[in-house]
């Protein structure tokens, strides 16, 4: 049994309480939140304590790991304070906007011998895990090409996009670890293309809306993100891995399996699912499971603080491609 | 909040365990099996406690409602004594696989003012019940053919399927009960073909293992169903609604959005869901969120007793047309 | 190479001919129609000659063979006439709507030796077929059910339809014979069901629109077909072939593979095929290439003229079934 | 009525010739080919006469026009000599490798007034042109992205392949001429990457065989092109057109419409079509149409001299992008 401080009872928080609450092998100890309303709401939900402060839930001897589900400028605070209690640690992606941050703590916390996952629970996902497990047992052969198409249903106002550290670092983050994760290789090579097409208000912030990536891997692989902030008809993500002998596509999906036909259409399914938390609840609960039992097996965790960074380090290597308009190279 | 004892704790019992616990609305306090460790495991694993008998959970006043999933030829026995201890009831199907039973234990319960709901959980599927609402909304235009695929994934033993009524009352029974979803009216002609094709043993117990059943409803409506007892792909459930405007399907589902492009084949996706928990996990899910909140809010439950009842005239009708090669006509 | 004579230049007549002069190894030589400009346009069209008469025709000895694709009710005499002039047969199905007129054809031309193959066009659609194959080879295993959905895109005014034989004998013929090649065995018992759901004139004519039909083979294969003189959404022809080891779908078509993904609904692709002559394009095409080269190279041809009657004998039980309401069995 | 003079009587001008034959608007009156043998052949099977050379055709006045499907280097010296007779011209892609002399040739033809389409067949396939206008007709809202997978099912030997001018312009032409006519628009920046992946030969000869190709229109739109020599799984031919309110996808096609679903797979249908005339059969017989019904209504052919001569210029810019590793701009 692993007793969990929960840090941050915001949308995602609430949902990791649910699944933490629901779990045979974990328990819910404490819920924190800047916001004491939002931590009373989960608590109550879930028989968790209140806790008074970060410090008095890590100081518990009790609480075995903290879930950081906080806004992003917390996380590297937080990961230092609770490695250094020596609490397991499932933090939300990404560790922080900026990388030289991420490689303090990485220095601060380097001999504190603690498990440390970060959340990119798209690598649980049951359809992109099975497509990643074909590229690398072979299943499609010698793995030749990936491509990643990664929309969101809808963009957020321009002025909240402000701080969220512009689409690579914010939203296609997710993208670059995936193709790390099939990859099992590194990149060194990425161009990265850009648009203001959604809102044009975008580009008052330095920003764009719609991009497209391409990258070559140290075996020279070839690799495409593309990613809007927009897709009216849903939640669009998309893996395709392409190899010398077949492809898997891990492709859309629709809440039911209903298909129509009208005197005009045929084949007509249910709209994309139009939210992460419905797209990939499967995903974050498997990313739960996993990280309750590695620690409990004392196993190391999946993806590692390690694969927080390097999956910053390319969001930085596009930004700067497309601030600069060129190729960027990168060394490991 | 609805306190539940829960009679049976064999397969679908524990999952109705799990479900009761996961709920906010619902309780589970008593669990009770004829074999005690089966009943200790359940309530082991969601902090309810081991009834010493039937009796003794109905005799608590705190108990609101009854949860039946024990062997068939317990229900009848089961619903009249929770009926008369004044306890909202779901009962698995079917209620015996004697209409004759039905009928004496709807007469003595016909002064018990209790909320009684039959567990015919596919008409909580997502999928299924969108196609029958295609059916009643107009989608389809004027509703014309309906057509149900029921294909097990694989034969029990004949030893087994000798105390089970037949396959009509067995497992068909499902599909009368969708039938009569979709429809919104009654069956009035019935005639079915059967034969013994999965494996020639079951014919010296007197039963088939294939069967196609044609019918017609009161307003001429047609309606077939197709069964077997085994298909090598897994748990083929479709359900077909076809009208003057247009056709829905219900199609089959597997776990992933996965397509597979090989030398040989393309399209290829996972093979169906082999077991009713894993196809059918949303729909027991969503059974139980509706008797609870339809309890609480002192609604009628459905499907009811009463559909039940005629469910098993439409099994019984089946077996008789299969019986004497004629076609059995119905009035109800 | 083939010399033709084409007996009838209606719809079907002109698609023949196309078919006909676009082979290398077919020529067209003769066209004939009562009503003559029909003929003149095929001639002009192809190059043909507009023959005098069907003696004429027949007379020439450079005619190999004829194609009759006149109305039903003159199919018998030209059989016989073409049969006794020695010449190779094509002759659209039915043989004609009454089975005692088939079979006195039958025995009139008992001494003629030559081939005769009955336009049974769907058991060479390249899907059908292959469905049928995989209940022919085991790729399902032993086979067990049959499932054939034949619905028309729209229905012809019941004053055209009064001279059309029934819609068993008319329309569903097909499918008995689909249901003769996919089984290759014969059936013994068959059920059919029938209401007048699209439009309810068709009662005044003694007719029904809507059918469903369920057979048993002489092995114990349960066959099923539904049948609608209408779809809105065009012409829906699915065949399903299931097994002991597996299923195999030949499923609808849509002229082109797009898919397309709006505000509310995904997956929507084209309406199915309108027409027959769309739908079955190349299965036309096939058909006549299977003659040609089957005559050519003096192998029977198939479907056979008895394979006509047979199907034709279906129809009538199907008919005597629905008439009567009680299942009619059949001995071969 | 057209009348035709083809040179080329290899496996495009074979199929070309077929179709001229086969349609009511066109003859082919003269075949020509430096391998008289196989002028002959196409001769024999058509009714078509051999032509004793290229001027010899040429000088007939009752020739309307040309179909050049000879090999790539002799195509401007056909086009001046046809454009100098004054005949219509349909010519394959590409006009040729070096867009000098390209350029040259427009130079050279400046004057002569007569219709001159270039072979981007795809341009007419179904599924591909209801995509495009898709993105004309506003179907998807305002257009943002358009992605384009272009996979080969087999790889021609790298010997073979030396004189083909390089991937860019060999192979992927097609899909800058697809580009274009989707934007409807100039492409203005361009990154290619690609990478010996199939055959590590290929470097020899200084090329690769898996591209991966970003651009950008003159408004801003995203384009993303994905090459290989080499699918294992048939002809991958796809295009996804991307905007504000919708997606359109023009998906892979397999022969037959069957589905299969066996023991550990289910939903797999046939292999793709394996090579360009399969697929592509109706694009090119549209072509063919196109050209002959323009010419003959004298409106203007399209995809025009001017197409080939762009999609040229964006292969040359791909290729220096390539060769140099670095972003190049367009200008028009």
């Amino acid at each position: 049994m692993l007793n969990f401080a929960l840090f941050g009872a915001g949308r995602i928080g609430k949902m990791h309480a649910q699944n933490l609450q629901a779990f045979v092998h974990s328990n819910l100890k404490y819920v924190y939140d800047v916001h004491a309303p939002a931590a009373q709401e989960v608590a109550k939900a879930t028989g968790a304590k209140v806790a008074e402060s970060v410090d008095d839930a890590l100081a518990d001897p009790e609480v075995d790991a903290v879930l950081i589900a906080t806004s992003t400028d917390t996380h590297v605070e937080l990961i230092i304070k609770a490695a250094k209690a020596g609490k397991a640690i499932l933090c939300e992606k990404p560790i922080d906007l900026n990388t030289a941050t991420v490689n303090a703590c990485m220095e601060e916390i380097k001999d504190c011998d603690v498990p440390i996952q970060i959340g990119f629970n798209r690598r649980f996902d049951p359809s992109h895990s099975t497509a990643a497990k074909a590229a690398h047992d072979g299943s499609v052969g010698k793995l030749e090409q990936v491509i990643i198409s990664s929309r969101d249903p809808g963009m957020a106002p321009v002025e909240y996009l402000k701080s969220s550290g512009g689409i690579f670092r914010d939203m296609i983050i997710h993208d670059f670890d995936m193709a790390r994760f099939i990859l099992a290789e590194e990149v060194v090579e990425i161009q990265a293309f850009g648009s203001a097409l959604v809102d044009e208000k975008i580009t008052e912030i330095g920003d764009v809306d719609s991009v497209m990536i391409n990258m070559r891997s140290q075996s020279g692989r070839l690799i495409h993100i593309n990613g809007s902030r927009r897709a009216s008809y849903g939640y669009d993500q998309r893996v395709e891995v392409f190899g010398s002998e077949g492809m898997v596509i891990s492709d859309n999906q629709t809440p039911t399996s209903v298909v129509r036909y009208n005197t005009d259409t045929t084949g007509v399914k249910d709209p994309l699912f139009n939210f992460f938390t419905d797209r990939y609840g499967a995903a974050y609960n498997l990313q739960l499971t996993a990280f309750i039992e590695n620690v409990l097996a004392k196993r190391p965790v999946s993806p590692s603080f390690e694969d927080g960074r390097r999956a910053q380090i390319l969001a930085d290597a596009a930004q700067r491609s497309f601030d600069t308009g060129e190729k960027v190279k990168l060394t490991w």
